[in-house]
């Protein structure tokens, strides 16, 4: 509020060329595999068989890959932008969560003009259809085809943000059905995070915290048989800290 | 990596005002208090015989208290024009830990000349001098004179990250002196998040984390009297995630 009658003055700004660019996430089996057959393991996420963690990728007429992004509208948010362009290239609008990444702010991090490139982070459901247009793709992380000026960075920003929160927050919401076996979400966390995970231990440490409930209901049996699993499902769809040191909640 | 041969095409971005604005907190005995000594009290951070959580504000020629910013130089990242800015309000470079908070986009946050505001919080620690110059001053953020457009709001979003991230990292190493009593470092919590902290449990659940670690050394004896307090450091002055699921940490 600045004082009554007189406009403060405006800061100071520098005019500059701005994009937006997301790294939007699913856990999926991959439609496009860079790396041949033959190429080392490059680990558990990118088991061929299983699912991957996958980021959304768009094609230039030039054939070049990069993340889906696009300018801001006059009478948008960036976050709204950010939407709105990657619904552009995804032609759904599951994106279950979305988060501001860094500003990639290099002066020399395109050519010719610079630009400032505001960055996303979105998650799409395992379940979610998120079939993408001709000219776009989902790759797995771990095999991706060489990107546009630093845009693979800008994918490793959110891996490591990715990773980062699903161990102090309730993040996998956004990347899981709305309900599912525990090895499924396992099977999730794996691709996530590029290793094992213990599907006891996670089921114990995220029921503690109240992070996932059981619903009460069961699943199809697996393909080995036994009996049919039980289905759970996350206790929130927002974001929270779930990791936070019990000493250090507000009093009640 | 562009394709060889080829640029690909810039994205199509938009030319945008962008100024960057930073949040610094310094606990510390504010040097003005807006609300009149007959207020109630609004909370544990500003009782006025503490340390209070207290923001860097700098004011315009019309007397219009900002956040201390301006604009981006030419080979400039964001980052570095954030501490530049602060650096020139603030007469000194003791910000111990500086951090993208997010960028405020409303198309109407300022007035006439649409503007984006990349912002920033810096943590300055409660021994450094800090003493800015006259159009300037440190308030506590419980006593916020009205600021300019959308400045209170930014300053929230950082108390709300702040306050958060006390709860999973040890970012508070860049708020407190390099040795400290465990009570003064208990006095930090409360100030910066509002409420009171046990000196014991914050202790406790520190030491088991490793956080803290004790130098082996004690201070001086406080004014109540008694044995000297031992004195503790933090073990690493760069940010981590130090309360996450054990389960999910990566295999050795």
């Amino acid at each position: 509020m600045p004082a009554a009658g007189s406009e403060p003055p405006i800061a100071d700004g520098t005019t500059l060329r701005v994009e937006v660019l997301s790294v939007v996430f699913q856990i999926r089996v991959p439609q496009v595999r860079v790396a041949p057959p033959t190429a080392p393991d490059s680990g558990y996420g990118s088991d061929a068989d299983g699912p991957s963690l996958c980021v959304l990728l768009t094609r230039t007429a030039d054939g070049v890959w990069t993340l889906p992004g696009g300018g801001v509208g006059a009478e948008e948010t960036l976050s709204a932008s950010a939407r709105r362009l990657v619904a552009d290239s995804l032609d759904v609008r599951e994106i279950a969560h979305l988060e501001q990444l860094s500003v990639f702010s290099d002066p020399h991090r395109v050519p010719i003009v610079r630009t400032i490139a505001s960055t996303y982070m979105g998650l799409v459901p395992s379940d979610a259809a998120a079939t993408p247009p001709e000219a776009a793709g989902w790759f797995a992380v771990d095999s991706l085809p060489p990107l546009a000026f630093d845009h693979t960075e800008i994918v490793d920003a959110a891996r490591h943000r990715l990773a980062a929160k699903l161990s102090y927050t309730n993040i996998a919401f956004a990347l899981a059905p709305a309900r599912f076996p525990m090895s499924a979400l396992s099977e999730i966390y794996c691709a996530a995070l590029g290793y094992p995970v213990d599907t006891t231990n996670l089921l114990r440490i995220l029921s503690r915290r109240a992070v996932v409930v059981a619903t009460g209901t069961v699943g199809k049996t697996g393909r080995s048989g036994g009996r049919p699993p039980a289905l759970y499902a996350f206790a929130e769809k927002e974001l929270r800290v779930t990791d936070e040191f019990a000493t250090l909640r507000p009093p009640m």
